[in-house]
C-alpha cells in the first residue's frame, strides 16, 4: 500500500486545451508498482482546468477551445474586469470543467480509454507556468 | 482495508441521460462489508459523461438532454466534423460533464442523497456499448 | 493511515454562490494528523453543487452566478416544471458543475492554491439546508 504525492510545475502554454498525459504520466514515480489505485490530478489555480477527452485528431482541442469561448462569452457584463476581459470566462470555465481529474489505475499504469487523454485547459491568454499536486494512491 | 476494481460493460443506450444505479451497484461486489470508503466510477470514453442528478421524474433527464443539446449546439462551425454532427458536441459535454463520479460509502452502501441517481450521459447517437472501470477502496 | 467520515450540514442560503472552506475544514477532525491523502466533499443534493474557484474579490461569485444562469436560462421550454422555474436550471448546472470535489491533503492541511476556495453552489431560490458528506483518507 502506498501514498505518492508530487508536483508537476507545467511551463506557460497559450490559451487553449493542451494534452499533458505524457508529462503526468513521467512526473509519477512508482506506477509501473501498483496493482490497483487512483491518480488524482489537482490543478492549484482558478483560471486554468483540467479534464480528459479525446487524445488524437488536433482539430478537437481546438474545436473544444472554441466550443467554449462562445458558451462563457467575454462579451457579457461582468463586474470583475479589473484583470482583463478573458479572466472572469476562466473562471466561468474553470467552474464547468473542473479543477481536477481521477483515473484509475491498473495493472501498473493509467486505465485510461484508448481515445483518451488528460488535458491542461488554459482558459487565460497569458496564463504563465501552472502547478500541478498529483497524489497516487493504491497497491 | 480493500481495493476493488471491476468492468462494467454497459449495453447500447440511444443519445440521451440514463439512470444506471443500479447496474453499477450490482457490479461491485464486497460493497456490503465496507463501513467507509470512496466508489470511483470512470467511463473510458470521450463521448459520453457520467453524472449524478435527480433519480425520480423521468422528465428530468430528458429536460437535460435538451439542455445539453442547446448549449452546446449541433449547428456550429466546428472542424473536426468527419464523425458527424453528433461528434464534436458530444466531446464538448464530456469535458463539461465529466469522465468520472465518485461517492461515498458508508455501512455498506452507496451514501447518495434520497434522489440522487448515477446517470450514464450518452451523447453520441449511435454510442454502441459502454466501458464503466469501478474501483472502490474502503474498509 | 485513516479513514475520517462525517456530515456536514449547512445552513439554508440565498441562490449564488457561496465560500464554505472554513466550514469544510472545521468539520475534518484529525486533518493535522495526515501527512498525505484526499478529502472528498460531496452534497447529497441534485439543485446545488460544489466547486472550486477564486476566493478572495466578492464579485467573483456574483459574476458566476449570472454567467451560470445566463448559459442555463430558467427562460427554456422544460418539461419539468412543477417546482418552479428555478428547478430544472438547478439540476443542469448540477450536472455541470457536479457533485463533488476533491483536494490534495499535504503536512496536516488542504493543499489548495492561493486563490482558491470550496463553493457552494446553491442554484435554487430556496434551497434549504444542504448536508454534504465528508471523506477523508490519508496517512
Amino acid at each position: 500500500m502506498a501514498w505518492l504525492q508530487t508536483e508537476l510545475r507545467l511551463p506557460p502554454r497559450r490559451r487553449g486545451f493542451h494534452l499533458i498525459t505524457s508529462e503526468v504520466e513521467a512526473a509519477i514515480e512508482g506506477l509501473e508498482k501498483l496493482r490497483v489505485g487512483i491518480l488524482h490530478v489537482f490543478i492549484q489555480h482558478t483560471s486554468a482546468s483540467l479534464s480528459i477527452n479525446e487524445n488524437a485528431d488536433p482539430d478537437v482541442p481546438r474545436d473544444l477551445e472554441m466550443a467554449f469561448n462562445q458558451i462563457a462569452r467575454e462579451n457579457f457584463p461582468y463586474v470583475h474586469t479589473m484583470e482583463g476581459p478573458d479572466d472572469m470566462p476562466a473562471h466561468v470555465k474553470a467552474s464547468m470543467i473542473g479543477s481536477s481529474v481521477t483515473v484509475p489505475i491498473k495493472d501498473g499504469g493509467l486505465c485510461l480509454g484508448t481515445w483518451q487523454g488528460i488535458y491542461l485547459c488554459e482558459h487565460r491568454d497569458r496564463g504563465g507556468p501552472r502547478r500541478l499536486v498529483l497524489t497516487l494512491h493504491g497497491e
